[in-house]
């Protein structure tokens, strides 16, 4: 039996997607190895869940190991707490755009965890923000630009029931990620996360709570598909 | 000390309410008992949650007791699944209405509950069905209307954002009714319960869940003491 | 305002869906009557959680209102528990096919309401049974018929890792439904829909317990927008 | 799509309120932010859960931003953990006075919040001090001062039964704040959640557990119901 | 090793009690065995939850195994839905009387299935109905005839703030049983649970929901000790 | 109205307890205040959950205000986590000792605190450490002691089951105090909770986890009533 | 992809084990298929879950289609609610012999289930009755003879000590099984199931709530790798 | 009574185990006191969940008691966070090898406390990292190692399905043992420990979550069992 660590580099190959790192359990020297191991792969390092004293710390380590000259450190993302090396490729407009909404700006750090994970993977995305729907009508007014997105996230703390609006508005795949903001019942996401399950708007799907990166992987495979079946398409012909 | 079960006389000069009886645990006797209670000291007698069944057996017991000349039998609302004896007085129209909402037509035994509660202290409601904000412009079509009611009362099950985004576009005293519709997660209104007290619309209330005799005693307190400020506003004169 | 019951005629405009119909709370009389209004507005009415014993209340009291002369009654079907009123239409081969997975025929019921749901909308579905993961060589053996399947709906009960483990091993899209079957800590469905909800399995999206129709419409949403992307696709040729 | 911070500068016009700010998860160059967006706009902020270290850090931004000769600095209330700017308006007599109970000092940060809202609207409150239903002598003495209160806000932790006595023994409109004192069943405040829902005191509401800020909206859309009642009677002569 | 029933002969000689059956998972069949394994070792037996149906069938066994001659059938006593065989002792004076408070007629069967757990030890108990929370002046009515109660049993429901209250007003032993009356947050007794063990009061203590039996065992417990305490007391002399 | 905070200085006189005073989420400052509150009143102030750090603060700040003459200052009791002044009278031998057995040292806190509650009002007892169920000869070694007890407090964390073992072993009364050791499904001592609660014990009673001063509160209750039973019985002779 | 249901016929090569099938969700006519389908395979059937009402029916459907000259019935085990067909084989005396122990006959189904599924596997077993640790002599007398067994199947419901006092006492393997006897907080059997996973007894392990057959394979795993390791043993001899 | 803290030193001689210290809650100066009683009985000392800190505190401590002559400090096992002293013995070959599989390097804590307890007891076990469900390649290119260990103790967090899985391929005795790592419904463990508890497979067992030292003792009983299993069948002969 073998008691080394071992990465599934088989990932891309079978999902299309990079093989994200979970950092927060994780000491810098681990993270390290890690990144160090999907690099020699030839694959894009994605860590999420790592404070900016954990980047630091990652980032000395990796000086230490590949000398002061390698002209490619990696990047912390301060809002979306990840760090990811190299940097990730530029949007392939094949897929679109998906929309990230969310309910205030105390949602900010899981919206911009979906985006970076959207953006290693060549997917470009806009940021909605500050669209809860105790103010229905700021919701309302961005309801034509949304109709262009090709699947929405929906980021929401509190009730959580920004999605299930959403949901009832608009046609696309609609994907809740229900956020860990708020106090009382909503304390740790709860609220949110039973708000969204229990939606009476039909087809809205749910992920764990702040999983920001999980979302951006369920827009990943609907692209995928979406691509997949246009490009049969087009061989077709119409 | 006294064995006997005593009545809460005393509650219509305290608080302004007739003590209503909850009849789900308790025998077709007891009710029956009571409601004699209440009649002999000129009380109108409100029992909740009493089936059809249990309201024949009663008033099987009521026509031994009194002798079939009795001109007044009690009276059995199956929706509200509830006992009134006598009837309840007419509506006053100092109150104003009330506006009871309801998201689908699964909740309306609790909104008739509520509604009839607020019949027996002589306040007029109006029942707004289907109003799911999984379809919102049903919703956005009532609100003219909503604008002439005192109270909201919005009964929801499933998610239960309705008062949420009620209580975003109205100014009125906003009460959620958790309702124990639903499957899953929303089974037992848990759901809907945790959604209205995680809500992020200012100054929603909640009461127990399927409580629509609480949220109508609350709407009652509230329109109680809007006519005594209102009187002591006429008193004053302009 | 209005008192009546109001149905959501538009969401087939908004949302591409019929609007399905809750039976479980609802009476005969009420269900006739909302199947009624669907059929005047020409749509297609889909009723979920409806008994053999309510189904054929239902079948008395339409054929009342609609002389015996009407050729074409609902139809009920028992696995899936539900009405629909008229057939549903033909398969749309421009969907593709679904696949439903379910670990054990105690999942039946709700894999054959999404199966049916799916139906009303015009998508052909596969059913995949047996393949729970204490026996994983089943599912394996049937890995490369699922690759031809462009959403997978993976339902199951007890600790609920069959959508896990093929989330790990397939791109498409894959939808987990939490099933309620099992005794102690997954009873009612609690331990699948936590274990899918924590699954380790990147970019597993989930719907509320046994809500095979949520699960549907997702799919339904997924497959439209491809269709979108290859009709665009074709119209601008290779 | 816009992806800039909107601030909801409706709330007033439309429900009577400014919008509040909660300030947990927000930075203090957020607050800053925000702070300066509503004074441009002509709104008092109302910053809630903040520390006095965040507020210090806020203070010296504005500063910062503003020039040392603003003669007008952001005023932090350390009990209530609150930031105003400018200060609330003088009390406006036609609200009449809320009275906020509280069963101990370790409530009083609760309280302090729900008043200091209510300040920002022009509702003048009392506080009621240590009244906890285990000397209930002490709640008892207070019966008849509590008469004149237009609104009781009850604030309490432990099993959070003092709002049930109150409701039980005054007419007022009575909102319940489950405070989140205590240990073992009663840590987080859901034990004082679950025992004001469940209580036996006819109308008596709850908000979510330590939201003293949703407390004093309830409150006030009571106070401008009753005004706009009593303005309507004034008019109407007696 | 032996696999056949044994009784715990030896508990009253340890305890002082007699061992009361639980009849609510057992068959009239595997009570009726029970019974007269008792009955043989000259033991009273207490047969707890048992239905009339249960009770019935139960004596239908006993008359058949020992003959319609016996002229001592079991008593099912339906309030408490219990069986007692033989009857239980005259009350023994020194241990002065118990009081069993409820706070509604709904909480009669766990108050007398108290009562009757005291009468099988010889222990005398007064009844006290009605005096809930949220009419406290039924409650402070009573005060004086229960300063002479040596244990109080308080039942309760709902909110369950019965026994906090009198905890806080009397200085004897308090023992608070949770009765599973209500609905939504307090269906099953979980908040009347709740609310009694986070109560303020000091030195209130708590069974198991509905545990009417184990808070007549607590009483006993006291009251032995309190006799021995006298005894010793006695026989020192003044 | 009176909004200075207010000391329940009656209850030594109602209760026959002091008032306990609970630190965690106080100042020193209001420590300070209080029992100089209940030191001019005459009372022995006992303070629960108060760490050094905050102990030493509030012997400053009484020092300040007392002046260094004062001989008198408040003792912390660490391992209890009090602060008492004056010291505890001497123990009264007519309340015999009370035995408190702790499964564990790590139960120490919670054991001290109940002793300490106990010397408090004049009551003496014992420590017995270490007997957990799991070695179960260590707790039989000590039955014969455990014998001379008037009350057993039954500490434990884990599984909770000393107080059970220990109901069905001796014939006193038995308060049981869950304690929020361990870890997965113990931790915060629920799993105590609920094994004590749901315990086959006849007449176990159980305050909230880590209540060690409600435990001695109920053993206080408990001797007074069998100190008065006694002096009944002294007077009355042999 | 193929739609037929799939037995697990690998399951007794794979792990020694029959597939023992789940009843309780299943129609008759679902089992009978099953139960026809493994016979064909030659693979004894055990249904876990039926009814007296469902296993008639199960054997009216067997003799339809299989004759009535058919010689050999399915048996139903009332007790622990099973089928089997053909008789289970007879006991292989290399397991030696595994006892389960219940606390109350009200486990007795629960342990009658492990038995059954023992004795299908040719594994013999003792039951040990009414060892409740309330009488803890019961269990003490028994423990020579316990010593014997080889693994230790412990069902207990209420607050589920048995398990912890046993593996105190015994060095064998202890698998606990949850009961769901009781009521209040034990119901459902959730306190056991805490009890036994937070207890403080080394090396304890324990199974899903009343899962009878799920400890009786973990014993037979446990008994199949003794025997293969004594087999070995002899093999090499002394 | 005695209120010195005792040891079971009994434990090795019952059940053939050495008392494990809990570490946790204890300070520097109790793992200290413990250490050296454990010592002087000349037992091997395991103390569980010991940070590096309070570690070093132990070893200056026992410094400061023996002298620095002192040849045999105890040792740190910075990754399983335990203390031992003096050194475990060697691995005894009778006992074969346990497998401690995990599913991420997130686990490694438990899984090297798991293997750390084994060794104390002379048991060799082999670690197998990294091979969580959503790569199933990585647990299935392992499966010929993996049959030849005795037990499997599988660590897993998130949905926990490892175990599951496991216990599906492989015939031994399988013990899982769920880990507080992930986020929203899998912190803390619970979906992990429920995961576990509702699995499909049969046979499988669980701990408590990250009871890993647990988990250890319950292989250890096993292979106790397997060894006098084995030493009785050598004895006599083939």
């Amino acid at each position: 039996m073998n008691e080394d660590a071992r990465l599934d580099l088989g990932r891309r190959q079978r999902l299309g997607m990079v093989e994200a790192v979970w950092g927060e359990h994780k000491s810098a020297e681990q993270i390290t190895a890690v990144m160090l191991g999907l690099r020699q792969a030839g694959e894009l390092a994605l860590v999420t869940r790592v404070s900016a004293e954990k980047a630091a710390a990652v980032e000395r380590l990796l000086a230490d190991q590949l000398g002061s000259g390698g002209a490619d450190p990696p990047q912390h993302h301060p809002l979306a707490r990840c760090l990811t090396w190299p940097p990730p490729p530029p949007a392939d407009p094949a897929f679109g755009r998906v929309a990230v909404l969310s309910g205030g700006s105390s949602d900010l750090a899981v919206a911009s965890e979906a985006r970076l994970a959207l953006a290693c993977h060549g997917v470009a995305s806009d940021l909605v923000l500050d669209v809860g729907v105790a103010g229905l009508h700021r919701l309302l007014a961005e309801l034509e630009g949304l109709r262009r997105a090709r699947v929405l996230i929906a980021c929401a703390g509190m009730e959580g029931a920004l999605p299930t609006v959403l949901a009832g508005l608009l046609p696309q795949p609609v994907i809740g990620v229900p956020v860990a903001v708020g106090y009382g019942v909503s304390a740790g996401g709860q609220a949110a996360l039973m708000g969204m399950l229990a939606s009476c708007a039909p087809g809205l799907t749910v992920v764990n709570i702040e999983n920001g990166y999980g979302a951006a992987m369920a827009a990943l495979r609907i692209l995928q598909l979406a691509n997949g079946v246009a490009s049969a398409a087009r061989e077709q012909g119409p």
